[in-house]
């Protein structure tokens, strides 16, 4: 490594470390701040953000940039070096090509707006939330075009989240497998007795919940030592360092799912954190290279093997010893159908692994047709309800359990949402990839063993941290784009299975 | 208030805020972090400090001070403005006066002695350490050349600490009671029997501990809405905001005391910062004055109010209710002799009130010799065990217990001891006045209120923050400088009654 190049790293890393600092706050005022600490933590968030941005997009750092590629212009694409300055050049590219006045008003935008449509879900009130979704859907168009994009404003939102991907194959890998999840759900609609949730609604106290989520994960691989659990009200991993990469919770008393699969979910994505190489530590490079990447090991480790049979088969006595009053005289059977029970339901959040992408769908045809004004915002709701009849065949009773349920536009997260569905693609491709080279793996998972799993994700996957985008990454593990085939063989094997279709 | 001094404010508040994530992050790192965490955490606070300090000193800081100062000349002394700009150039100085590489330098000899240490402690091995020692020592000689002083070197580093208190004031202070503390204690051993800890050093549950802990600082008026209690080995409380004032405790199962009176202790700290003006908020004056003015509050809460027979005749009952097996057959008076027993003991931090400054004394006059070269390190142990001896009867039987005890030498804290026993003078100082200006505060203290002497507290010391030095705020309370008669009438009074002498 050259001086040059070793500067740039070392600027690099300093502007990771206040991003890091900010973790830390955010993290803070999520799970321990008392209420009268928020206002001060809104303006220290506020100082660290703009100090962090002020750094990235300095002189300094361009000329170390662009210093170190000269001195590095030999460096093949894959190295360390290459992929340094690749992406560095994204990210200051990323954090120049819009105003620093659209992005003040897009933030103050966002700031209002998710305050007001905050009150609007509390009152079920949409018309209350039309102006601040308006006004956020103007200034994101405007954002748009200085970010750029070839074929469709809604790609450059994309391309934040899910670098490469655009509106064109989103739109390409939906309508390949909407209808086919229509026709599984309607088809489960059929047979919907041969599962039902009550054994998991029964009383679970929170304390055996914890031990035994922990106890699960750390079996994962998720290590302790470099990670720890605690709770919140809108559960999430948060990166601080590769040795200190933490989740939260939320427990319900009277559910054992969301805490349990919860607790799967955020440690596959902190399983990713802290499986990047060492030599990446403190560098733009130490993390996930794109949500849909990070999603597609929440959702292995979640759904794939977290509500598979031969997990279960593991788990399930354990599962029994903790909790004998509920599940003595539940048989294995019963409890696996129990949370594998597939069923339309109004909120995305606590949707099966069938009926999610479907979610998505609906999200993502309307906000498409929003950015390009071919929907108006007051015809939403209406445009909600109808695509969701089509797809999931219920109609939400209200806004608050509709359009209004997600936090996502109104923060100005457009374009996000779709990470979650190719999450759930690649995680089906990966682990058909990590089959092939291991076919052992279904019958190690069934003696509680994740090792074989874990360490492939982790050579294949983990270890690149940002090097490589999710496109080539998912080439270089299985010769192809993401695509949604084995995502469906995936579903259908299952649900044929436990539904007897 | 003018454009100019606006702007300054808008700067420091920034300052203030990188200043005050670092105290995030340290926070977390004693509280939370997992151990994996450590070498990135280190990093991440040595980015921030450098930060802020870079903000302190720089240009664009000195040109805003410079304005603003003229455009406030005519601003009087006590306002918030003139304070602000006192308080700041003095921070500026303070920042700047000392060159870049001997800060360099200090750093690494503490972050090296720190380490040289705890592992001396650990073997009780006082010869490993000599030469960090003498090393920071070395160099914090020079550093107080540079941050200036009248009559002695020692004078510049307890200028840090407490301003405006100078090594001669400190002397003269010790000299005045040492010997009535000295003789308090020989008296007090010919009555031993009348007060023995027994009772205090039953099994006392954890979770009972801590609910009566903060019981009765909620009680006191720490203010949880705008705080909270965690657990870390070595208790503290730290400041995110006024709105965020968190303390640290440590429990022992076999011992009520640590985490009780510690939790009182840092309750009073917590107050005073909690009890800033609002107006200060965000600004350089929105903290505690001094080290030893701040003692002065944890050591009324913990020593003057809660080891006080007024409180227990109102707090017993309860302590009985949550502790029934341990404490329904020990009568008020037995309890009240047991948390108030006098005896010399080797580890100042487990001292009783009486002993506590003959404690410091030792440490200080040993500083103070080390410093201009009296004594060389090589013969500190003993010139430790010999003026242990004389002043408490005793000699620690190894270094650890003697001279390797404290962290403060390895982490460059020279001129930091005396602040402590400031604080127990100045508690003694200050609740006099409370008391003249209400005499109705040891009644109320008996009805468990507290609120005359916290508002008295908050009225005369909290609110002004930075505004005043200690000296200043001391003159203006009690007419007269820091004293250590009161502390003495106290101690006499209060112990003369236990012991019966």
């Amino acid at each position: 490594m050259g001086e040059k190049y070793q500067a740039l790293v070392a600027r690099l890393s300093e502007i990771r470390n206040v991003d890091r600092a900010r973790a830390i706050l955010s993290w803070d005022q999520q799970v321990n701040m008392p209420r009268g600490g928020a206002k001060a933590r809104a303006a220290q968030l506020s100082t660290l953000s703009r100090i962090g941005h002020d750094m990235l997009i300095s002189d300094e750092t361009r000329h170390l940039l662009q210093d170190a590629e000269k001195e590095t212009e030999d460096a093949a694409y894959d190295s360390v070096e290459g992929s340094m300055i690749r992406v560095t050049k994204r990210d200051v590219h990323q954090a120049t090509c819009v105003p620093t006045q659209l992005v003040a008003d897009i933030t103050e935008a966002e700031a209002l707006g998710h305050q007001v449509w905050a009150e609007a879900r509390a009152n079920n009130n949409f018309a209350a939330f039309e102006p601040a979704l308006q006004r956020i859907l103007d200034l994101k168009r405007q954002e748009a075009d200085f970010l750029g994009f070839v074929e469709h404003p809604y790609d450059a939102f994309l391309d934040q989240y899910e670098p490469g991907m655009t509106a064109s194959r989103v739109k390409r890998l939906f309508d390949a497998h909407k209808s086919e999840l229509v026709e599984l759900v309607v088809a489960v609609s059929a047979h919907s007795d041969r599962a039902n949730d009550a054994v998991v609604r029964q009383s679970y106290p929170i304390d055996k919940q914890r031990a035994f989520g922990l106890k699960m994960v750390s079996n994962y691989g998720y290590d302790f030592e470099r990670g720890r659990q605690d709770e919140a009200v809108h559960p999430f991993c948060i990166t601080f360092a590769q040795g200190d990469v933490r989740i939260t919770t939320r427990f319900t008393e009277n559910y054992l799912n969301p805490a349990l699969f919860g607790t799967m979910h955020e440690a596959g994505h902190a399983m990713y954190e802290q499986g990047v190489a060492p030599e990446l530590e403190g560098t733009p490079l130490s993390r996930g290279t794109s949500l849909g990447v990070h999603e597609s090991q929440s959702r292995l480790w979640e759904n794939v093997v977290g509500r598979s049979r031969n997990f279960w088969s593991w788990a399930y006595p354990q599962l029994q010893d903790t909790f004998p009053d509920q599940l003595k005289a539940v048989d294995l059977e019963t409890f696996y159908r129990s949370i594998n029970r597939i069923a339309p339901s109004y909120i995305r959040v606590e949707a099966d692994e069938a009926t999610y992408n479907l979610h998505i769908m609906v999200r993502f045809e309307l906000e498409m047709a929003l950015v390009t004004g071919a929907l108006a915002v007051h015809d939403l709701p209406k445009a909600w309800n109808e695509r969701f009849e089509s797809y999931l065949g219920i109609v939400p009773p209200t806004d608050k359990e509709g359009v209004l349920q997600d936090i996502h536009w109104s923060s100005g997260l457009i374009g996000y949402f779709p990470t979650y569905a190719v999450g759930n693609m690649l995680a089906a491709q990966y682990y058909r990839q990590a089959l092939a080279a291991h076919p052992t793996i279904p019958d190690e998972i069934g003696q509680g063993k994740f090792d074989t799993l874990r360490e492939w994700m982790r050579i294949n996957i983990y270890q690149h941290g940002r090097k490589f985008t999710a496109d080539e990454l998912t080439q270089r593990i299985t010769g192809e784009p993401v695509e949604c085939g084995y995502f469906v063989d995936y579903l259908k094997a299952k649900y044929t299975d436990i539904y007897g279709l």
